[in-house]
């Protein structure tokens, strides 16, 4: 049974459930993923403290670790980027293994012809995830230089992921596809939405089918599902969550387990 | 803490959710409400049980409220009209609140002037759910005649759910629409989309506004976030989660708290 720690924010733990439910493609309800998904809204936000200004939402999101080990998880999926600054603090304690959403992100990549040839990954995130360097550092240790808008321009991500958190959707398109641009002009190839309010606003958006934007929260669902398969024997080879280089499906939606995974 | 017990199916579950989100209105994460999601996608299907064609659901469905108790829940829904079929079997198994969906709809209808005289209720539902009576009898308790399609229209309501349920819900649309037209034209002023797939493929046709579909898992979402907010003084008067009569919003929005769940 999938554990989601969820409710950073609640609308992007929907669209994580959303994507695992598209992913799996189910004919019946039995066919699909147990989850068990705790909402824990009440979790202090994440950049304020990355950023010094806010308490440490560590404690809130060990106890919505610990009601997802009682309720019977056996793995957990966290549908929130930011709070990966936290991902080692949670894994030291639950033996639960939690799946990392960058390394999945790091895998995709990975996995595209001529990878680390095709210039700098850009990076739509939180204030927080960048300071924190969650992406800029998983990157450079898989041999990625990445590039995050700078100044006014980050302002202007971060004020969209408020209007997505404050259900202001439509808004925030404007001015995310605005940044993605100037991240593309600046020679990135691939964008990475590495907050999961960012796909709610943009996964409708050519860019996406393209590989020009690429939706962190799709493929951790579609890591879980790959997870849940093989499991189940439907995938070969087995799959360890989270763990540096694991395969997960690539970029462009092909799987990489003999096309059983789209099957 | 919500407990939602789900799965039944996913994509209903993750529709009631984001009805939750939509109703709070929350501008950050932490305004909105904290949820313990089972979505035990496992349980046996009720349809065939109620028709004796499958294994009981009940001792699932018992399970998942467990994992909802250990995990903090204080009060569970269940986005799933046939589920509640073998509510009262669970409300005995477990000290939580379980709101009822058949009652929030009868509230919500009792609540329309000239309810009564507006001629009989409609009901888009599962074979199970109307084979169980599940709202015939709570609507005739309430003084509500009520009619559901006959013969090979009830068949393509059902099949029309199973698309929906298989994620073919383009395909839902047309022949629901033409089932819910029926029933309007056999007298109905109001049709209930009384299964948790029937919304998700016509939440945004214009019927809903117009009062003439009513969308059960909308007015489920409205009653939970209605009692979250009365147990933080938001709202009065205090509401008792799926007593008969007890206070929800009204069939065309407007709130019965003084406005105040739309404020």
């Amino acid at each position: 049974m999938l554990g989601v720690l969820g409710g950073m924010g609640p609308a992007a733990t929907v669209d994580f459930m959303e994507k695992v439910i598209d992913c799996t493609g189910a004919d019946t309800d039995q066919e699909n993923i147990p989850m068990i998904v705790c909402s824990a809204s009440n979790i202090p936000d994440r950049t304020a403290y990355i950023l010094g200004n806010g308490p440490d939402p560590l404690p809130d999101m060990i106890v919505a670790v610990r009601r997802l080990e009682v309720a019977g998880a056996t793995r957990i999926a966290i549908p929130c980027n930011t709070a990966h600054y936290w991902h080692a603090a949670l894994q030291a304690v639950t033996s639960l293994p939690i799946l990392h959403i960058v390394e999945v992100v790091c895998d995709v990549l990975e996995r595209e012809p001529n990878a680390k040839a095709r210039g700098p990954i850009g990076i739509l995130a939180t204030h927080g995830t960048l300071a924190a360097g969650i992406y800029s550092q998983h990157l450079a240790e898989r041999g990625f230089s990445s590039l995050q808008p700078q100044g006014d321009d980050q302002h202007e991500v971060m004020r969209a992921i408020g209007l997505v958190k404050a259900g202001c959707t439509a808004e925030a398109i404007e001015p995310l596809m605005r940044q993605a641009q100037k991240l593309w002009d600046r020679g990135c190839s691939v964008v990475v939405m590495a907050c999961t309010e960012i796909p709610i606003a943009l996964a409708h958006r050519p860019e996406v089918a393209q590989g020009r934007l690429l939706d962190a929260t799709d493929e951790l669902a579609k890591a879980c599902v790959a997870i849940y398969k093989s499991a189940l024997g439907e995938n070969e080879p087995d799959v360890e969550s989270g763990a540096p280089g694991a395969p997960v499906p690539t970029l462009h939606g092909a799987s990489i387990y003999g096309g059983t995974l789209q099957a």
